[in-house]
Formats: C-alpha cells, structure tokens, sequence
C-alpha cells in the first residue's frame, strides 16, 4: 500500500478528529443599531454556512471552538460561549460536504467519516462588527457580515442554529453583557437601551430599562457626559468589572 | 468466524451508538427544604456516578437522553434540559470503564470503544422527590437521592458536572420555575421562598423577594389560604401556564 493510498484512508477515516463531532460557530456583529451574523460561502458551491469544523483528537472541545473559528474567519480574542447541541438524526444530510469536497476535486468513498451523521456543538458570542474583520479561508470565497433579517439560504440546519442562538442571547444579555466588550468604556444610558432594541428587536420603556439596568448592579455612573449644554447632558456608565 | 465473536467485535466497536459521545443527567431532588441529587452505584465496584449513558444511531440526542434515564433509573416523564458539553481531553479516564465492565466479567480489548475517549452532554432536571422514585438498573447496586453537602466520592469528573448544573440552575430558576413542577398547584410565597433559599443556599429578604417574584409576570395571586384566622392568612398563587 503507498503512502498516498494510506493517507486517504486515513483521511476517510477522519484519524487525528473525534468521530461524528462538530463545532459551529454563530458570531454576532452589533454595531449602531445593527445586527449583523457572520457567515462563510464556499467556493464554487453555492452554498452559504455559519463558520464550523471538527474536533482534533488531543484537543479540549472549547479549545477546538476557538481554533475552528480562528482558522475559517482569521478572527481571535471572542469570547466564545456554548449554547446548545445540535443533534437530532434529521439533521444528517451528506449532499453538501459532498459539493464541498466535490469543488475542491474530492470524489470521497460514500464510508467517509464527514459524510456520517455529526452532533454539532453550538457556540456563539457578540461582537462589534466594525472591530471584527473576518478573512475567508482557503475553501470559502467569502467570510462576511450578513444582516439577520436578510440571511442567504443556509445548509442543513444552520438557520435553525441561528435562531436557537439568537434566542440565547437574548435570554441571556443581562448576564452576559459585560463580557462581550461592545459599547465603548464609558457609555449613555440610551446607548445601552439601542443595544436591547436591536437585540430584542422591540421597543422598551426608557424609565422601566433604566431601573431595571441599575438594578443589576453592574453599572457604575461616572459622571455626566459633556456636550458644553451642561443641564441637558446625559450620565456616563460604565460596567462594574469585578462582581 | 462465529456469531459469538462477531459479536464481540462488534460490542468492541460500539456498532449501533454514536461514537464517543455520552450522556450524564443531573436530576435534582427537592423537598421541603431539601436539595438532593439522584446517583448509581455500581455493582460490585464501589464505584459512584450519575445515571449516564450512550446515544443509539437511530435516536436523537435529546431523545437519547430521556432513554438512558429511563433505562438507569427507571424515571420518566422528568423535562430534561441540555446544560453543558463536557469536552476537556483531560476528562478521558478508562479505568472506572474497565472496573465496571470487570465486575460483569468482561475483559475488554485495549481498543474498545467505551474505553475511548467520551465527550458527554450534560442534561438536568429539578423533579420532587417524594414523587420520583427511581429503580436501580441490573448493572447498579442502588439508585438514590444523596445530598448534595455529603455526596460520596464520584467517578471520572461528575462532581464537576454536578457544580456545573447547580450553577446553571441558580443562574436559570426564574426562568424554569413554571416547567419544574415543584410546587403544589397552589402554594404561599412563603413556600416559593424556600424552594429558591435551598437551591441558593442562601437567605433571601421577604420582601425584596416577593416584589422581585411578582414582577416576573408568572404568578397569579389566587385567594387567602384558609387557616381560620382570616386576617393572618397567606395569599395563595398559581403560575401562568400561558406566556
């Protein structure tokens, strides 16, 4: 057996990943009242994808997250949170890494380990999309910022990851509001309420959305911003770093 | 080649599961100011752990993960939420894994699949415990409720799987209070306030607690609880099924 033969049979057999595991990514873009998701199109296929990849056998799995996203999207430094796993049995389709492989001039034996049924690890974050720039990988021809309500069609179940992830955040942005590094240091409280409007896509009360942040007890006030009209200025926060 | 060592070579090689990926369930017990969690011991090992189990290629995860508790400990009906992906390399550890196949007599071969490394999805639950009675499965000694301040020494890392879930279900009571079922139908705010003191571990302030509960929007005060003495009684609420 040659050399070359043994190493596409490795290759079939996926050796150096974790069987049937994979990691796909939903990064969040915010900036000035937009919400924005990250998405790969691979080369010559048509087909639109949430960036993601698989789990090197002496890798931890949140590890791997990080790696797999910096690998498809030059992007690093996200804070990168789990969120839900993907794993229902329809969710297996092999017909789009079979056009990925196929662009890339692989025809795989149908025993091919990334053809096999995969549970995907969901994980997401938010970012500001303006600090964020994202360079496509080797296989994608592009790696770009998409806005929520006008997403291209998106392979397997990948739309569906995006809504359980949007979901999650929103669940989750008072917890998770600090970590995510997006208003600026110091901040108005209306630019905080624009960060809830656009996420939560919906209106809120202003006097309500004040008392509930200061009732969080993660922002502390600064002083009053200065704009030369002193009366009219609005309070600068910034968050409280230790709990 | 005989069927008894196809067989076994197929039992080697986990045909018919998902490879390496596990599931462990966190069930927590409450009751009366009690916190409680449910645990197997293992024949003839002295070996503790949580009801785990593996994902058959024909299920759904999440399906997967009311089977095995089913088949661990008999239980049923119980709303499991996926909380965490356990899939730190260092987790790997085969030596519990032998010893447990040991005891039923078997001397698995140095490449079978169990003694592999495993990711597991860890799944919690908060059930009543006077009302979950679980049933030991033919490979455990027993099936019980252990405190969670005086817990036996537990394999590979389900002590860090159990803090994990403890966490998420602090971090997550508001929200999944009304699923839990815990509560009577009708029940006191005096009540509601000692489920979250003993899940919290903590004190909390009546009042605070009370305008902090209401507000949430999931309470509906229904009447005085009769006790005789009218103007000493506690109102009485009932949660909202619909949102």
């Amino acid at each position: 057996m040659n050399n070359e033969f043994k190493n596409q049979e490795a290759d079939a057999r996926g050796d150096g990943y974790l069987p049937g595991l994979a990691i796909d990514a939903v990064i969040f873009g915010f900036h000035d009242n937009q919400l924005k998701v990250l998405l790969l199109a691979y080369k010559n296929t048509g087909l639109f994808a949430l960036p993601g990849g698989f789990i090197r056998d002496y890798e931890d799995v949140n590890e791997a997250a990080r790696r797999v996203l910096l690998d498809r999207t030059g992007l690093t430094n996200i804070f990168l949170d789990q969120f839900y796993v993907f794993g229902d049995r329809s969710r297996h389709d092999a017909a789009p890494l079979k056009a990925i492989m196929a662009a890339r001039g692989v025809m795989p034996p149908e025993n091919h380990w990334l053809l096999k049924r995969f549970v995907s690890v969901g994980y997401y974050a938010l970012v500001d999309f303006t600090k964020a720039i994202p360079t496509p990988d080797s296989i994608s021809d592009s790696c770009d910022w998409y806005a929520l309500d006008d997403l291209p069609v998106l392979m397997q179940d990948h739309q569906l990851i995006i809504q359980k992830a949007l979901e999650t955040l929103r669940i989750n942005l008072d917890q998770k509001l600090i970590g995510f590094n997006l208003l600026t240091e110091d901040f108005t409280m209306g630019e905080l309420q624009n960060l809830y409007e656009t996420i939560l896509n919906k209106k809120l009360i202003r006097a309500a959305f004040q008392r509930k942040m200061l009732s969080l007890g993660i922002l502390e006030r600064i002083a009053k911003k200065f704009t030369g009209g002193a009366h009219k200025a609005p309070y600068v926060y910034r968050f409280i770093l230790e709990k």
